[in-house]
């Protein structure tokens, strides 16, 4: 393993992401043959103790207080963005200005002009970037995308997903930056954003909207008296894709003993398939075609040799968790970095915020919004 | 039993409905102690052999091709009206003109106005009245009312209700009464309704909706050639009740490989309630106040004593099925004759019916759309 | 209907089985053209009060507290006796000697011997004769034997059953018939004369068995003391088929929070099938021959057109239950009593008897028992 | 984290075990603070190309084709045995014998006196012991025994498991050592063991069984031709246990479309617990004691704070797999090194293996086989 080079990685936050993308780096290789190996150099964090004890348990070289120091030092080849939302942009514009390769968390940013102007900055230095839409790297979750891009269920005429989170169902769970708006973002974009990449990777361009927000606890205790939640504890949404098909969306969590239940469903012209994400090695599949004596759905085993990411896994039946989810996507951006063709891109991402984006509009104004609404406003800025 | 009286039924309409509400009057003495005996005395239906052999089958004493001679038999009780929707309004209108107590399939009408209609002529008669808003008789579905009646589960924050079929799929099948928007209603209106009931009845009214509509297979053939479909195939709506809990709604007859799955889940401050059609025995509750050490839901088998119709029903874990909402119909119908509390009314039936027209309107306006926007156009004729 | 000629029935016994058997004969009609009026013409049962009032509730024309009166009734065409297993045999007997049509619940007997002397009876009298193995009648059950008799699942290998109950959990439930070896017979022959019918149609003769049994809590209050419980309240058995698969059954009460789980599968060189009986309306099937791609079962929903009984059923998706197992065997008896051939017949259930025997004395003795054993020793007596 | 100790690893075999081993000692620091570090020093292999891969994709710093040579080496502290069954005693032997700790993949050997010699090695030489009896370290497995410890579910009455696999169903699938008995032991070995480890860990020892045994598939093509199968590829047995309870278990790998699916199930007096592999984050348990107006199981979700190794997974509703039953392993032999208290130990591993031995005695000799019959044959060499 010597003679292998090493991909040399800091990344910014040690929270749950900060763990969980330095569980990938870490595990990548031991699943799979790599051209590069991979290396957690440095970790940055506000606060010094936290830091350096995430730095110890996570294999980080080293650690430092300063982000800013992380993206401008030589040996580091990928920024890896892990603090909250509202921070994401700033220091990915930061990491393509030092020309460093730049992976952020999602959401893009908290808003569709925040997003763009990541976007904007990693184009135009031309980096490498990729977006943590970590759920696409399920075997399951990729077989259902990969079976309608191959026609498997012919035109899609209806898609649903359903983000259902009890995170915030207790009221005596006290103010942090989740229930900020511009630090945390909304609940559209932090569970939502994942279901609309599914939608958008799976159906194709979203073309309007019509969404609802509420916030059903609108005060959350903090040590200065209770401050006001500035973000939707639910949302919900119609949709109406550019090639026809129809869709709902929900996000809520206000679900109590929902830990994290989310479903997406696609109905086309031949066949229905379902992802429950309480299921996650399996994908249910109802084929039109199908021996009327059989009629029902096959529940696929999503870990047979040919499915998705099946070579990276156990013997089947086995099954996999959401640890593997964060080594698949470091295997594929290490497999990508020689062709630097990552992806998800901060493309991707800037088309989920504009959806985000849309559906914040729409509920705030009470009608349809179109997503060119949205991109049209910053088009002037594109480089 | 020779000291029972009887509660002579004529029945309109000889289909499914008609052999389910035939069998739900056969069954009940046989499930309870009634205080009225119900008899089919006639069966009504166009076409005279087919209404023959059905009268025969279903345990009619007599049949007609004429309802409106059923309507005016002096021996008959209670109308029962199993024909198209487009129907419906009509021949309750007779019913009641006749004095006759109405029982009428959903929906109440096609339009609000022809609802209204229908249920002014029973408001104005005086006479009783009920709809067939069958699946308010599962146990697990009455007992999912109860539990949020008693606050069990707090506070109603959110519902959803999706109701996926693939009735419509293969776009071989012929045009009939089903696809015509003045005979057949909408999607919204038969598959919908009975979820809107349940929605009504369990959180409390509807404020506004913003719908979308769609059809997908736009024409149907028939033996003059194609003829065009004038009703949804597919439909979706966001709610917001008036009690300030927010809901999604959708329902589809174009989910290959889904028969009729329905389910609907209620989000409250204090719990979570799901109801899934094909484990219609179960209800899922999940309760904020549980041991954290047992997080997770309770599988409810809905069939203990002391739950909705048990008392109706079979031993612990055997299980009831469709029939039995019949069954349950018609055994609360007959106990409920002497006090001549019938219910859900057509008041209920109407209700629901404004929720249609509401999201029939905001899909073809794409807008949200008010409930008294409905409702109040037609009260001036109000009895 | 005034022309169909009546098919008079006597039941013996006014319990839950008397109930449901009554059922089925009131609704068969409502579902199936029938070539005879099956009506209950009597009502046996020992309490004056009950069985009146049984006989209202059951449609039962009349009632007696004199089995023997109603066996001797020139007005009844079948005997159908849903009394305790310990006076199955005498029952059937008297009812073959004066010639009548028996149906008899199961099992048969208490002991091989005494249902062989049932057996023998309607043999020597030539009269029809069947035993109420119900489940037969799910439309999912007799799919998964059609199944597997069409070869779709190739040599059957492995055959395995469960019936978890919890009848018995609770110590403080009195003494009754049920715990009495003599009148209420085993749990084995209680839960597994089901199973093992069902393993004997699906599979073919049991060659030999090796079993436990258990009786946990070993003495029920009465109002005259805590009197001992004779029989299991927990059995298991490892099966040997004469066709060279293997098999293990296990049936118990004292399952807590299992109300009436019972699953059979069965693997065979090509396939697997499943059925459990919480999901009763669905078949799970395993394909060998599938595409590896959609590795994993299919969830038939079995009331397609074309699967067993779903003719006498409802649209698709919308389930039957416990109660239509019974109009479906009063369908297969009434359609049947032209030809005779009646099935399960009393032959069916003296070989379950004989497999259900073997298992008791194979745990009374620690050692396989074959069931020639069982078999042989009556043989003399056949007619 | 330079001052943590290193704990220095070889394993011995590349397969499935040793990636799924090195997997997990290279995650573990990753998922918690360790007081040593676990590297894999060496790896050992027959096959030089092949093993010089493994070594580089697992991360170990060196390979060897000479297992003796790993375990005679001073800087390894744990050998950690990956090979098929019948050669784990022997390199056991003989790293006890270097004064190594071993670590032992399941089963112990392919007999009891093999594992008794096992077990006398690293008994008698005083060196920590563990076998790989992985499913113990899921959550939902941890959580079930704990419970079933606490007196959740009170005095066991009944035990059940069930593996299913499919594994051996294509007859083309060639002869290799799995199929021979000496090198791969049985199939009661090789699936049962793990459940018979489970069911002493929270039942207790069995005192007898009864069991039996088929080979289906009775040859196997080489390239030598056909070779004749020596093991079993379906085994099922009762169970009695010394504390009373009743059991019965089976193991198969001729199911079709049965991946890996094992479920185990306990019955006590006061509740039911039910694993079922395929939902590997959850454990369904019913309590006699719930309120009877919710009748019915919880499905807990086995990952909340407080249940067993949640401080080691990902926030709840995320899920675990497989690989993280190494990671635990791992976790849980490096946090025991100080103590030396490693668990479960070779003399667990030795009591699995006389349920193995007395199952398969058993089915040879068709009779009740008592466990002592197996462990007094070798009681005299006892160390």
């Amino acid at each position: 393993m010597t003679a292998t080079p090493e991909l040399r990685i800091g990344i910014v936050g040690y929270g749950t992401m900060g763990r969980a993308h330095s569980y990938g780096y870490r595990v990548a290789p031991n699943v799979a043959p790599l051209p590069m190996r991979p290396i957690v150099k440095l970790l940055s964090g506000r606060d010094e103790a936290a830091v350096a004890a995430a730095a110890a348990s996570y294999g980080a070289e080293a650690w430092t207080t300063n982000w800013r120091d992380l993206v401008e030092r030589d040996d580091i080849d990928v920024v890896d963005i892990c603090t909250p939302p509202g921070t994401h942009a700033e220091i990915a514009e930061a990491a393509a200005g030092a020309g460093k390769a730049v992976l952020s968390e999602k959401p893009l940013g908290t808003s569709y002009a925040q997003a763009h102007a990541a976007w904007a900055a990693v184009s135009g230095a031309g980096v490498r970037n990729a977006i943590g839409f970590n759920y696409r790297r399920l075997p399951a979750v990729a077989l259902m995308r990969r079976m309608i891009a191959d026609g498997v269920v012919g035109d899609v005429r209806l898609w649903r997903g359903t983000w259902l989170s009890d995170e915030f169902t207790d009221p005596a769970t006290p103010f942090d930056w989740r229930f900020d708006r511009a630090m945390g973002g909304t609940t559209i974009a932090d569970l939502g954003s994942h279901m609309i990449d599914m939608a958008l990777w799976m159906v194709g361009p979203v073309a309007e909207v019509s969404a609802q927000s509420e916030t059903f606890i609108r005060a959350r205790p903090s040590p200065t008296g209770d401050r006001r939640v500035t973000i939707d504890d639910a949302s919900s949404a119609l949709l109406r894709f550019e090639g026809g098909a129809r869709g709902t969306i929900e996000m809520a969590r206000l679900a109590v003993r929902r830990p994290c239940d989310f479903t997406i469903e696609v109905n086309g012209a031949k066949g229905t398939l379902v992802f429950d994400y309480p299921r996650l090695n399996e994908l249910l599949y109802g084929d039109a075609g199908d021996d009327p004596g059989l009629y029902g759905m096959r529940r696929i085993r999503a870990e047979h040799p040919g499915h998705p990411y099946a070579e990276l896994g156990w013997p089947i039946g086995q099954g996999i968790g959401y640890g593997e989810t964060f080594v698949n996507q470091a295997v594929d951006l290490v497999r990508a970095w020689p062709s630097g063709a990552w992806t998800p891109s901060f493309a991707d991402g800037l088309a989920v915020q504009a959806v985000c984006d849309a559906m914040e509009l729409s509920a705030a104004q009470r009608r349809w919004v179109g997503i060119p609404e949205i991109t049209e406003t910053v088009s002037r800025r594109r480089p």
